[in-house]
């Protein structure tokens, strides 16, 4: 915990490359991350956690294997644990995850893709 | 879970009253509440969790016992367990808040700003 406020939004500019969420703010055991998105990301699934997706600019669709949603600036989605899913953007999306403490990236895939789930910013 | 996009801010203009977190959506154990703060909340704490604040509309102070913070749009901040705070907001301030299902807003005190910890909207 930082004890200070927190924009996300100057966070998450200060990151170059897309799809490396980096931590922001820490919730008893969940971590507030932020992210750029920027073309497809790999279908993946959590096994034992929910993941929220909030926008903070931009747009981005998340698509299941029945059915896909759009989100927009403000607008939150959370995907059920196990249920498999696929993040896209067509431009550079700024995005905000809530998931718990250690949650990878890629979920159960093995991908190159795969990012640290330790890193600050 | 609601397996659908959820728009706090449209939430939140939902709601008449201040001081009446409404829950928005569920990640694991916790809840995604949305309120509107106008003038001073009670002195209060949360023993067994942090609390998460995040400003959608308007402006809101936190106040410790040692010190305040300001919160603008987009802006959040975790308080953490144990550790007394006083939200307020000089005019009408639209919060999402990020806690344990089950929380209650006036924490430790009994006040008749206690308001229920189980209304969806």
């Amino acid at each position: 915990m930082r004890n200070k406020v927190i924009n996300p939004q100057e966070k998450v500019n200060q990151i170059s490359e897309v799809w490396t969420p980096k931590i922001i703010e820490q919730l008893n055991d969940y971590h507030i991350k932020v992210a750029k998105f920027e073309g497809d990301f790999v279908w993946h699934k959590h096994d034992h956690t929910d993941e929220l997706f909030m926008v903070i600019e931009g747009s981005m669709v998340i698509h299941f294997r029945d059915k896909s949603v759009s989100l927009k600036p403000g607008e939150l989605y959370v995907v059920p644990r196990g249920v498999e899913h696929k993040p896209s953007a067509d431009e550079t999306c700024k995005v905000l995850l809530i998931e718990p403490a250690g949650t990878v990236n890629t979920g159960h895939v093995d991908s190159d893709l795969k990012a640290s789930n330790k890193d600050w910013i």
